[in-house]
């Protein structure tokens, strides 16, 4: 299996995305022929340390770039002030300077908390992702969005700032709880579902290839992420079309937000699953799709094993109007108007401004019995 | 006297200074002409906010805009990650969205603080500088960098975030006390000093007049935006000439940081003054300038007030190896070469790289003794 390459196009900011098995072993070399002097620090959690960090580190050393290595607990509230401070303070502790590189060897968590750190010492450094989840090599390690999480909501703080290089080694998601995996899968289906249907319905026949391993994986995630780099290189800093890649996320992170991000209840890609059929079967709700494209999304959900109604979320959630209250507080509210991202139909989704909050309570108060 | 605006050319970050008396209790006309459906969150300190919060509440209340206000303590440690998060926290506490504006009302530390934050809430808002001091309407409130200090060392955490609209009211200046405006000055003769050898030697003349107000201090101010905005316009995320605008920054910080940030010893633009007389004295004991030059500049710091030379700060100073560390911690190192803004005569100052660490220790212990 080759490796195959995605170019994000974004001017002095472009950067490759290599995809293929075994490029976490490849590091010092891929890293030194983009960076040829850069010092690197490398920013990692306990479990993927575990799984990872050796082969990186023993890389780096082979071609004489010996790293820092700063390793936070692995989970969601690592995605906070103080360890973003812990980072920072780290970096400059190994005297990294402007030019030199911190990678982040990790999914979604250390990627965003990682990239932020990065773009904050000494006013932007160089940043390079090895994410070793799917949901990081589909989405979060694409674009250059990096944050925390505040007390008030998820991914309120930060900022953007593009990787100089990605390296998605497909053969670390071997090494997933297929629950992860599946999570990742989630926003693999979302890109089909924005504007690719062709995808979508290719995923449907070829989803177990994808699960198992080989060349359909490496083609979903170079999809997926091709599909990104597309409406990244349109609105980088999203003031427009870009917001179409949180389709499924208004709902996704009010209900995350509503399970107080406890991860044994929800992760963020079975939000986003969950939210994906809402804003499918809101939109059949509002008339402007068929309810067969909600009921083919649910499918297909279903088939792979992800959660797709609010049911399926184990343990009480609060009542409509809460809900609705963690929608408001979602950075996707513009001006008090609520935006969601709708479809009219499968492969077909817009933006739609102004939204009745009356029709979200009633349609949050339906879907709550369903 | 009339208002006078400088235009900082930065495509579609352009934005406009205004500089002249009694602009803060204009602010909420001139912020509603701009951002015509902002909400807006102030910054302050407790003591700007005693003797400016009042005029600018009541002029954004005028419009229609009762803005959320946040006091902090005033001084260099509110410069510091728990301010951060107080701020940041606050913000979205007020529901304030991306296209609301964070306006600081203060000096130095406010700004470079609050800026900072409008960086990283929701990767970004708008933001409205009114800096309340010489230093911040010469310097800090134009170009976009903002940030906080490291334990290990001044400035080395921030971002790059332009201001929609910089509001200096040059009467606030008259609240200040006369040892903060005389180091808001040290600036105002750095811009001279870089490449403007005409102005300098205008302020030689009316340096007096600068410092009792009037038509020659709005002159002074807007000659200093002037001179940076043209170069912040040229280099934004200095990556070249910009770095001229550190001339005596290299020493300066390093003071600054061997006196622990201590105001009551040496402030800012104290610790510049220093750092310029000492990067002209160094230049020519290099032999890129004449001693002559060197002697001039000692002579307009020490006639208008300002200290000129180490001895001049009350206290111990460590020895010549403690204060080289701090010069190498401090963020004009790349790659472990030493670069330093020195000057080949009044005027014609220019960005040296590799000076030998030798010369600069050398050097040090001369002047620790001089």
């Amino acid at each position: 299996m080759s490796v195959v390459t995605v170019e994000v196009g974004l001017g002095d900011r472009a950067y490759e995305i290599l995809i293929g098995p075994g490029l976490i072993a490849r590091g010092g070399e891929l890293i030194q022929q983009r960076l040829p002097k850069a010092r690197c620090a490398i920013v990692t959690d306990g479990n993927v340390a575990a799984a990872h960090l050796e082969p990186l580190v023993e890389s780096l050393t082979a071609v004489g770039n010996a790293p820092a290595v700063i390793t936070l607990p692995a989970g969601e509230k690592t995605k906070s002030f103080s360890s973003l401070e812990t980072v920072v303070d780290q970096i400059i502790a190994a005297r990294l300077e402007r030019g030199d590189a911190v990678i982040a060897l990790g999914g979604g968590v250390i990627g965003d908390l990682t990239g932020f750190a990065a773009g904050i010492v000494r006013r932007g450094m160089n940043f390079v992702q090895m994410p070793t989840s799917m949901l990081a090599q589909v989405d979060s390690s694409v674009g250059g969005k990096t944050g925390i999480n505040s007390p008030r909501g998820k991914n309120l703080i930060g900022v953007f700032h593009q990787p100089k290089l990605v390296l998605a080694d497909t053969a670390a998601l071997d090494t997933l709880p297929l629950r992860e995996f599946r999570a990742g899968y989630a926003e693999v289906a979302k890109y089909g579902l924005i504007d690719r249907p062709d995808f979508f319905a290719w995923l449907e026949q070829n989803w177990q290839e994808v699960f198992s391993g080989g060349a359909a994986r490496i083609e979903a995630i170079a999809q997926s992420c091709r599909a990104k780099a597309d409406v990244v290189a349109r609105d980088e800093f999203e003031t427009g079309d870009r917001a179409l890649l949180n389709l499924g996320h208004t709902f996704g992170h009010a209900l995350e937000a509503a399970t107080a991000y406890d991860g044994a209840r929800l992760v963020h890609g079975e939000g986003v699953a969950i939210g994906m059929a809402l804003a499918h079967r809101f939109s059949a709700r509002l008339n402007l799709a068929s309810p067969d494209d909600a009921a083919r999304v649910e499918a297909h959900l279903r088939a792979v094993g992800l959660p797709w109604r609010m049911s399926d979320i184990p343990g009480d959630l609060p009542d409509a109007e809460a809900l609705f209250n963690y929608i408001t507080q979602d950075k996707k509210v513009t001006r008090g108007a609520l935006t969601f991202i709708l479809t009219r139909g499968l492969g077909q989704s817009f933006i739609a401004k102004d939204v009745p909050a009356s029709e979200v309570i009633s349609f949050l108060k339906e879907q709550r019995q369903g």
